[in-house]
């Protein structure tokens, strides 16, 4: 893990880009190391440098955490193919025209969680071996690699999974399997997550404590209390 | 309003009970007085005295607010009429049995919510003239009887509500109305309230500012940590 930039924020957290092999990432620590971790994870593969995930971060190693953010294979800072290019475009036009999405999802985005979750292991590994952190490790966001995360990475404590209306076929059958505390947070109207899909994986996740919280509006509109209420779910499961 | 008996709690916390006319209640306040009030019902009319919603009320006036509850005609320490000594009994038994009890529900908890709502807004004007009550009012709990104080009430400016899966017809029609910022508190697996109508509810509800908070297991299985959610949404809307 080479650390190629740092930048320290107003509050104390120190901000540092780094790489480990192809892999680019962004790691936030609060004054207060050494912290618990919690790995945040953009929705099918968002960048890292996303303005609402950067928010989101800083805020959480703001309360007491360290973060970590990667690129997934073919997103943000990473080469990307023309196949995936393409795969996107169609998407977003279908999703645009209101046509069914199952099968370009299931095509493009159930191979993105398979490559991108050995390397959150990896990333882990590395970050863990950090003196700055410490504790257990939790997970915030991309509903269908945290699913995957929670039950073949044992290190996991709890997550947060945000959206869930569109997770591939193979993670929905495996929701049943996670068994760690889960705050699963849905927008009520998200024009890109049909409502009861997401109703219908909350509740097949395995878990005893698990719980929803949904907000009115599209996909972006999630009321900013909900960070808030994030952390102090973390704050009763990682500290 | 008459008190007639107070106990002053460990955490500073004064409980009385009072009578106003035939309405018994009890008034919680924390030692920072003036603070806003919370009006808290429980869900048809359980006592004013039981545990759960005592234990609610204290932890909520020991994070600085007023509660006050009262019991609803025919509830708790009031009289009660053969009449609904029998509707009580029927209804607990076709619950009981997993027959409909939309008829029984109807005919009982409807005459009640209607009855209840004069009752809380004359104790709502007691309350407001006491000099250790000041600022906006809240609401928590029964959500029928929330629903209709919501809609006639301009003095309510926030709400939480538990369960909703049965609901009388006059305040599902009615929801629509309610626009006051709301806490949605659902239990996932209620056996006495069917979850998809308290998701209806919810859905229909006129707010803008609305969210939903679900948690596995049964009626009376609410996590803790709700009680203390529901503090930080007053202190989002009244303080």
């Amino acid at each position: 893990m080479q650390f190629t930039s740092e930048l320290l924020l107003d509050d104390g957290v120190l901000e540092r880009q780094f790489s480990l092999g192809e892999t680019p990432g962004t790691l936030w620590t609060p004054g207060s190391a050494p912290a618990p971790l919690i790995l945040m994870a953009h929705n099918n593969g968002l960048p890292k440098g996303e303005p609402r995930l950067v928010a989101r971060a800083r805020h959480t190693a703001a309360c007491g955490y360290a973060v970590a953010t990667i690129d997934a294979p073919g997103c943000g800072d990473r080469p990307r193919s023309a196949a995936d290019e393409q795969a996107r475009a169609d998407l977003r036009r279908a999703m645009r025209a209101g046509r069914p999405v199952d099968e370009i999802f299931e095509s493009f985005v159930g191979p993105l969680v398979e490559k991108a979750v050995p390397e959150w292991r990896t990333t882990l590994d590395a970050l863990l071996s950090l003196p700055e952190i410490d504790g257990p490790v939790g997970y915030s966001g991309w509903t269908a690699v945290g699913i995957r995360l929670a039950v073949v990475e044992p290190r996991i404590a709890a997550a947060g999974f945000f959206a869930g209306g569109y997770v591939p076929r193979a993670q929905r059958e495996e929701a049943r399997q996670v068994t760690i505390p889960l705050l699963f947070l849905l927008q009520w109207d998200d024009e890109g997550n049909p409502r009861q899909r997401a109703l219908d994986l909350f509740d097949a996740f395995g878990s005893k404590a698990k719980t929803l919280h949904a907000n009115p509006g599209g996909h972006v509109g999630t009321p900013w209390f909900e960070v808030e209420d994030g952390v102090r779910f973390y704050g009763r499961h990682l500290k």
